[in-house]
């Protein structure tokens, strides 16, 4: 009965589509009319095979775009002027607080007081680097002497946290940030300060926060060709469901990563996520699915990209049609300016754009009242985009945005509901697969 | 490993507090004395086990709370003057829709047009009714004929998504309501009109949002001692990680739910909730954990719905002590006013109120500084729940609301880190539960 619901989704491609419209329009039978250009799904998985099996080899995979050329940081050579963290393991990140502490104490028995070298995550430090396609925290400390007015508050908070990691280190569980907060609400006054100074500890310790044990809320799910451990429990992705495994929000706990995916389908919504896991799309094609609804959580990222450097899959995008899908993209691949001194855990390079792309909307002819009008706000976003560095480095991606400005027109995943509910798994995305129309 | 890390939450108890403060303060040492008074598991199992016996006796469970009285829809005499939706399965569905267009058909070829005769969902319609604790769809019916140029477009819109419900149950597949928007948007014209009338098709039907396969996108995640199968695969809740199981969109591919739980505790946020999972509390209390992380989704009410119905298990709920806490237990319990037609479905009658409630700040002295002052608009809030019936039964919970008014203070679960990171699954639930003190 299952097994039987588990095939039906290349079954029932061949059958008629039920949500056929009273009257066929002329784009919905040139949409019905892109099913008939489908190869048998041997020969697209034959494509999606030699594709996967490039991307394992770290060569540049699919089309010409100048991204793939770029190296995961593992592979990176050693920062100098940035600074770049790492996961370290409980113990390492003890002895690391412990070695900042006694030599406090050294300072304080000397008669010198004790002063902490943070480094500075001001705005003018952030910056864009080109050759690592990402935002990095430029190397540039300031002291935080406990005995000046200035910043004798600021060094208390950053004891108190380093001690407030030590004990959640030591009993080996995770906290939130507002756990966190709520230790000594009298002393941190506010949450913006203690989860300032925590990423100001990540960056003193040179080590990623997920390493700190203290944890975001996760929104993310994953299903398809995946087994993991979570908390030492196995986890069978293929075996979740419609609802999905959610992503665990302690990246650390996560281990024995395996797949026989070929790729990895990176969705914006939960609605085309639905979708997909409900027609089983990656038994069609062995992916893995998986999505944070919406913005990008921290823990989705990590996720992302332990996924990414483990299994050297190549990664699509299925994002809607506006800016927003793009500014989604590249924060899964350029990071975000406030976790720029973690960009490198953080961010999946080479992350292709399958769609819906602004030319996709001509091209499966998506009627006009799916497309909604672009607001003078979608537009400025948009004209911004065109001048981030992450979008000038790939030509496809700028000629889209261009189209995108140029029409004004924008689009959901969701559009493509038009031609039936299930031509998004059924007819667009094996197309896709087919045709490698990706950029 | 694994093995050791599930009895870690018992064993850590015994241990010494890691996030006890520097200098110990009057509350603290207050809070860490509460421990003692902890009785051994054994005893507190031996209250939860026979509690548990009861409430699946449908005796009433716990304490004096007069709403302990009332039954679940199943047990409930047929409705006259309101709707009751019910849960269908496809064929019967669609028959139903099949019965109204060969109506609608037989109407027209005799020359008399058609029109449907749709339920008015009004808010003057919507009521609480007492005897059953939850609000209502009032039975009044208008109708809604084709030829009338006040109705023939809603007349259409209602042909359409019958027709649209009537394809998506044929393909035994699941859409979301934005899928069905964009099948049609010139029809449509927003999504809200579409929306509204799928809820008019549901009470015309007589059958539940969730039996037309139209469903919204889940938030909720569930861990502990339950199994069930999603779609056909068996998931086991108490080998889910910390991430746990996120709860399926589409209720009626749930099945075989079985657990030896002693109680479902209802958590309003993910943080709390990831304490308890990471503690794996379920280990030390057997009891299934979930959380809709805020405002309760469509699909996690159902959730919890169908535990309570076919477990008969006691419902505990842990959320923030301000007057959104009680307000979201009213949502779980008695329905929001928009889907009142499907009441009996998506409400959970006789959930006990565990805590944080307003007399526990003091009871357990929770610091003054990890208390807020109320807002002008909680103390609006929590006056308009004092005049809400659902309140008024309850005297246990008009006193609470009455004390958090009088104090003007509120508190998120999370205030009671400021004892120690475990303090809430060490100390607090297992007092509250040796206690039973709920309401």
């Amino acid at each position: 009965m299952s097994e039987r619901k588990r095939r039906a989704g290349a079954g029932a491609a061949a059958a008629a589509s039920a949500s056929k419209k009273p009257r066929v329009s002329s784009a919905a039978s040139y949409a019905e009319s892109l099913r008939s250009k489908l190869r048998p799904d041997a020969s697209i998985l034959a494509t999606l095979r030699s594709l996967a099996s490039a991307a394992s080899k770290s060569k540049p995979a699919g089309s010409s775009s100048s991204s793939a050329s770029k190296a995961l940081a593992e592979d990176e050579p050693a920062a100098n002027n940035y600074i770049v963290v790492a996961d370290q393991d409980s113990a390492s990140v003890t002895s690391r607080i412990n070695r900042l502490v006694l030599a406090a104490a050294h300072s304080i028995l000397s008669g010198r007081g004790f002063s902490f070298a943070v480094p500075s995550r001001a705005a003018s430090n952030q910056v864009y680097l080109p050759d690592l396609d990402r935002i990095v925290l430029l190397r540039r400390e300031s002291a935080r002497p406990f005995a000046n007015v200035a910043t004798a508050r600021k060094a208390t908070i950053t004891a108190r946290v380093l001690s407030l990691v030590h004990a959640v280190l030591r009993r080996g569980i995770h906290v939130t940030k507002r756990d966190l907060f709520y230790t000594d609400v009298k002393l941190f006054g506010d949450q913006a300060q203690s989860d300032a100074v925590l990423d100001d500890v990540s960056c003193m310790l040179g080590c990623t926060r997920s390493s700190l044990h203290v944890v975001a809320s996760e929104k993310g799910v994953v299903v398809g060709r995946l087994t993991f451990a979570d908390d030492g429990d196995r986890i069978d992705c293929t075996r979740m469901g419609v609802g999905g495994k959610a992503i665990p929000p302690n990246i650390d706990r996560v281990s024995g990563i395996e797949s026989d995916a070929l790729f990895i389908l990176l969705v914006e919504k939960d609605a085309a996520f639905m979708r997909l896991a409900e027609d089983r799309f990656y038994n069609r094609f062995p992916c893995i699915i998986l999505t944070a609804k919406g913005q990008p959580d921290v823990a989705t990222r990590l996720f992302l990209r332990r996924l990414k450097v483990e299994l050297k899959l190549p990664v699509l995008a299925l994002v809607d049609s506006d800016p927003y899908g793009l500014k989604i993209l590249s924060v899964y691949m350029c990071g975000s300016k406030n976790m720029s001194y973690d960009s490198a855990n953080l961010t999946t390079p080479d992350i292709k754009w399958l769609g819906v792309r602004p030319s996709d909307l001509d091209k499966y002819r998506v009627p006009e009242q799916c497309r909604l009008p672009m607001t003078d706000h979608d537009i400025k976003v948009g004209k911004e985009l065109l001048e981030e560095d992450f979008v000038k480095q790939n030509e496809g991606w700028v000629k889209e945005l261009e189209t995108m400005l140029r029409t004004r027109q924008k689009a959901e995943i969701q559009a493509l509901s038009s031609f039936g509910f299930q031509y998004l798994t059924e007819v667009y995305l094996p197309l896709k697969l087919q045709q490698q129309d990706w950029i």
